[in-house]
């Protein structure tokens, strides 16, 4: 079975793919047809049905599996498909590998050393609350499969993991290079509430964002967001330790709260503490070098900018300058 | 005992108040002193201890009540209080009514028509949620003490219930206006949902300020503010009442999240269905009414404005226009 | 005469539209052909003209209401018309009634519940210029034809009234909820002039809004606005008014000035009395409600939110949350 | 008389002021005495009267003149006064030009120059609305008098009508520049509108500000706002005009709407045509040099740049540089 | 050689025009084809190639010149080309002047007025860096042939020459017209660095767009920007010239940095002397009025006024008003 | 010679200070005497000279070092120096330690650490660069003696270079962090750059700020900020290595004028790329951190948080939570 990138015009395919969208539609001539989208961890292809739509249409729901025979012809430099048969089929773990992009890296070792970082907290009340919920089944099958961010490209299972962890790794690389250097200023961060907010800080996203292979918001997402649904799963563990520390607890849910860092990114409270703080910027810098690596990927446009970015206002430079032919 | 507003420069008076502040100085002439201010429900005064300063000023802290012996006089147009004697006294329930200002309405009865609308929500879980935790004493308590807003002035005790009730009202007498006369508009709103929501709706802020005489931030007030707060504490009682409806609780959690309206006044979500708008308006309504209110009753400008309100940036009308004569 | 929502693809038809939109256009094969968007209240339609079309573009113009004979067939889902005759008609009261969407209520009861609130006056001269406006019928015939917003779609005649009524009513229970529980708050609110600039805070609308079928912005309405243009109005007629209190002028002009409550949504002023905030969230209130109805009304999207909303940047939840069956 | 900038440490004077401030306080001692701010057009002083104060302070109101004798001395740098005698004087017009700062230029000359322009406008309608206005004494009268922004310092009798002929002059400099070089731009400009535009841009400011030695808000000013008080005054005057253009008559008013630029600072339209944006622009550049020049003429900042200027945020650079001894 | 603009359909046309966009696609049954958009300075205009596509397509890139023989048709009131013969051509002088759009004002007498701008500089320092810059010919050269903003349409070979001429005569004007009437102000500006700053402000963006006839952002444009590139061209010159006065290099250079007024337009300083001030605003004066008129003239809608603007988000009154039969 | 810190009320002292203000003034009975704010690095005190006030006055200025004989007092809690007599002496080496708070880290080891950073880059021409500025003495001289901000406290000699060196360290830290895990985001990434615009990217702050012990802005400082100095600094540097690379310049000078991050700071661009987003993080997370540590450190008010801070807007946490006795 082919992937979407590896159609070729002309050829004539058997294979699987996710119905991303589906619409009935008339032709000028009155006569009814299928309108589809259709996406594997490869991309996206349009798609028609000409004959039977309205029958087939009543056969399956954007979302499910579909297998076909198609046609592959290309319209204004795009490929396209004709479909001859469709059939839905059942969403085998098989299928599902096809449909679901995934992380590059392994999601069990990426979870193993978030678990080290876990297990490495001092504090026996603070170190339960985070390997209690790392060990919950029921939370980490749902956290490992989860994306970092909303819509198919440019987000993966596995991505809220994989950022997750190099945002624990950068809080404790910032930690240690003032603990080492700065005695005042280490002073004042709890090195344990630190790793602690920076595993928990978008625990809340596993539930904002709808599994794959197609990621949404979900009805809990738009009504409470990320942040209030990390909170609350938060508070109703530590609620569940006997004697964790008061004063501890606030401080932990305060980096949760306020790790956006202003409020008009949907943060209610602003870093008021050396804990805080790192974390907001170890969670920037790594969706900030991610981010603007998935953009430049995709980008098609010639030239060393990127098309312009229209959330972040700018072009972006994807380009590494040519430090030239070194003489020495 | 007179109060702070019935001092009479020249006279000598005994009379128990309580410490907003307190600091030992010393003179130009390298005498100790203390220099306190004084608070009881009418006002602030500051005040003088020229004798056996230092030895004093260990044996009582800010906060504490204390009775005196003085002399009242005036500087600048200000009385002050030069102390002959002071001691510390208990925070007896007599003194207790003397320094905490309280709504002018009785605050039981507020509480009683409180759980009548509270009563009056037709679904069963809903209503549970609601009335158990206004029946809850140890809840209760605390947020019949508690004031709307920071700080001494323009705040009182029972002014959160005040507030909340009047919310309440104001939410149910729009909703009763729509479902009058617009069936488009109440269809698309659950009365239920709106009443629970603006009982709860600043529940948070019985935890987020300090029961009086002094109103101040508590540390889990600055840390996470009265939004996140409420937003747990309501999470907690729906998790324990069995069958709560899912999708009702994420409406009823979102209009807390969402009622101050837009990010920038701490909210983490903005409103996004009929009920959550209404809360918003209507706590706007009484915030603002109340606020220009209490504005205008303390200020001194002469003439129709008053002075310029920092935060508001603007100058208030505090008059009502003269309407002339009605020849009729 | 069929309407617009009701033709069905295939048939022939007779019927009187107005004329949305007209092109002149060419053919790549170089014939010149009519391309127009045809409308009545129940929807818009494109349509062509393939005969005769440079000749019979000469006959009539945007706005104009033409009878035709057509063909209906339908592309990509939507219903077009190939036009075989047209010619221009009269505007007619009988095809006005075809075109103009109007407000679900009866506008005179609407008209004449609006002359009750401005009756119950009681300073004469405020009550003189509020009901003399009300019967001026050259004012009062364009001010229950207009709509409250421009462009044709969620805008109809006799919008502006509705709304207007709508805002004088939510003023009152206002007014009301404080008169009857808060004596400090009550006493800084003239009910006088809050009904007067509930009914006149959007008669500026009239101007800036050309009457139906198409609402859109007049040149008046682009240079000055309705805030500007409805203060001018009752300046004009205030200053008729012998012995009209000079300081309620003032105060029922700054409630026109201030009601958008803030400089960005073009308010001059920002509400600085209790009136003004009143009106201001009267205003909000009805401006939300029914602009979420109308949204969610026309919204197709699948599932519990409408579509992503430009203006206010959000989805909006479009759906009453199941409360369950209440085994009660 | 001495001007209060003439007054020497040590002397006894005998003079007028106007009292720009007045309090009745009460010294440590419990003794009454009067706290005054006194002013004339060079200045202010610090005033004392600790004799029979209370008797003396019902004889006369902040605003009035009073005849002074009193002794001369120095606190901190700065002159004070201890009034042994004081009565209250009538607003003669010999006192009146003790304490108003007025332009530096004739007024009269000033409104002669405007009334050439407005002379010189070509459109008999547009010129009666613009001459009528300039030549209606009991407009005049308080134009000629008026400051252009509030407080005493910085601002004088004559500065309103100073700042409109410059903004008139620099308004048809522009138009001159573009008329002579470029066809395009100036034939989409009215030189006539602009010309009135320019003079009556600010006429409002005579009712906003209340006439000298003390500029402050009115009511009006505080209600309503220069701007849409000249926009009601231009009205009033373009309706009483048979066959004034109705739409120059709306770009009129649309200059005055727009000449701040943007909403927030106080136009509830921006500009949307030529004649707009010059005025907007002209209206700035004086107001900016002015604004500059008096804000370093009153700085004690040593060094080359002023004290910090709240509003605008910046420190301003006072100096000149200096280029050097030019060899050439 | 027919331009763009005067092409007929249905004729056979022999022409040259640069390529402004070239895409080799594929027919939706599967032949290749190339799809160009081609330009003159009177326009842009499709055209396709049907024969010998990918053959064709690797003989010449975006931004050559080809000379053509085709087919002219419309579609949708467009015209189309359908090419039959192209081949590559050089770059002649005679082909530049086809496409590239200059100003209507001659470059040459541009330039020599300025230079005597310049040569009017009065210190012998501050003329040598403005003079020895503009008989730079490796600088004159691009900054005659400049734009002043990007993308061809609206933008002309010249166009920043003559915008930084306009900027020097208003900022000259506005000097001239305080030194005549008001010393206070006009002894803090210096003349020679107001004239000098406005002949430098915007010499940046010779290196931030590319030469036409396709006017983009540079690599250096995107990376510093125009402010910042000027500012280090003429740091470089200043720091060539023996005994430059240093405090006036200073100033001149914030007159630089300064001259967009604000922060968030991307000036890395504001207005801080009169010399930036008078910049700034000559500068929005000719940016405002030049792109008012452009945006007019290109502007199609029906009526008084424009399109939507985006950027300026507002509709513009491209009308001059009908001040109507001047009866006298 | 005592420190400020260490001065008891009541002793008698003879020392050196700075001083940091001087003003003459004139008690209420006409005597002229000198108010002073002298200073050393512990701290500031008061001090007034009652004898020959004037004559003194003359003989020494602000900034410059005097020695004194003085009494100690205390006036509110604070001490002042009532002075006997007081002469002008040399800025001898001796008496600067005594003024110039520094960093607590030896200033010439961390140069030493800086320089090997830069010998690291292993591009010859960057390398060149960088080892040049910081091995040129007459730049190396004026860097390790600057502060990182202005204002005496929190400041100290050696602060930029200490915050130079963290920011470097830190973006190294970032830069090895996604070498070592993620390939596709270091790949996009120049170490040689990331290292080079750390090292460079606040030196400007040496000519922004002038040397201590009072640090305040200079002319240029004020007129062009340090991101301009910085820049030219840098350019004038690049242009005199022969063949560096002209796209990694551009990127170079890119960092520097984008690292504030956002316009409404200074930032004339934006980051556009890995390395500007890198030094932009790095410098907020040491400028946030240090900040604060500062800030708490000097704090006065009582409890777990600091007093409001005006530029941020919030209360700082300055505890450590208590994580407890923890019992494993």
């Amino acid at each position: 079975m082919k992937f979407i990138k590896e159609l070729v015009d002309g050829e004539r395919i058997e294979s699987v793919f996710a119905v991303a969208d589906k619409q009935l539609r008339t032709t000028r001539a009155g006569k009814m047809f299928l309108s589809l989208k259709l996406t594997d961890k490869t991309g996206n292809i349009d798609a028609v049905v000409w004959d039977n739509a309205e029958a087939l249409s009543g056969k399956f729901e954007k979302g499910d599996f579909i297998g076909i025979r198609a046609d592959v012809n290309t319209y204004q430099g795009a490929n396209q498909l004709t479909l001859q048969q469709l059939k839905k089929v059942e969403k085998t773990s098989e299928y599902m590998a096809r449909f679901l992009a995934t992380s590059d890296r392994d999601v069990d070792e990426m979870m193993d050393e978030l678990k080290l970082y876990a297990m490495g907290i001092e504090n026996s009340k603070v170190r339960e609350l985070v390997t209690g919920l790392l060990e919950d089944e029921s939370f980490a099958e749902g956290f490992k499969r989860s994306s970092a961010a909303k819509a198919m490209h440019h987000v993966f299972a596995g991505g809220l993991l994989q950022h997750t962890l190099k945002v624990t790794r950068i809080s404790d690389l910032i930690y240690k290079e003032y603990a080492e250097t700065d005695a005042a200023i280490s002073a004042m961060i709890s090195r344990d509430l630190l790793i602690a907010g920076a595993i928990l800080h978008d625990i809340g996203k596993a539930v904002e964002l709808s599994p794959g292979p197609v990621f949404e918001y979900t009805l809990k997402g738009r009504l409470l967001g990320h942040i209030p649904i990390g909170l609350m799963t938060v508070k109703a563990r530590i609620d569940k330790i006997d004697g964790f520390p008061d004063e501890a607890a606030d401080v932990l849910m305060h980096m949760l709260l306020s790790h956006h860092g202003e409020y008009e990114y949907g943060s209610p409270k602003r870093p008021k503490c050396m804990e805080a703080f790192i974390l907001h910027y170890a969670d920037n810098i790594d969706a900030s070098l991610q981010g603007l690596m998935e953009y430049a990927g995709k980008d098609n446009a010639e030239g060393k900018f990127t098309a312009f970015h229209r959330l972040h206002e700018r072009y972006f430079y994807k380009g590494r300058p040519d430090l030239g032919e070194d003489e020495e």
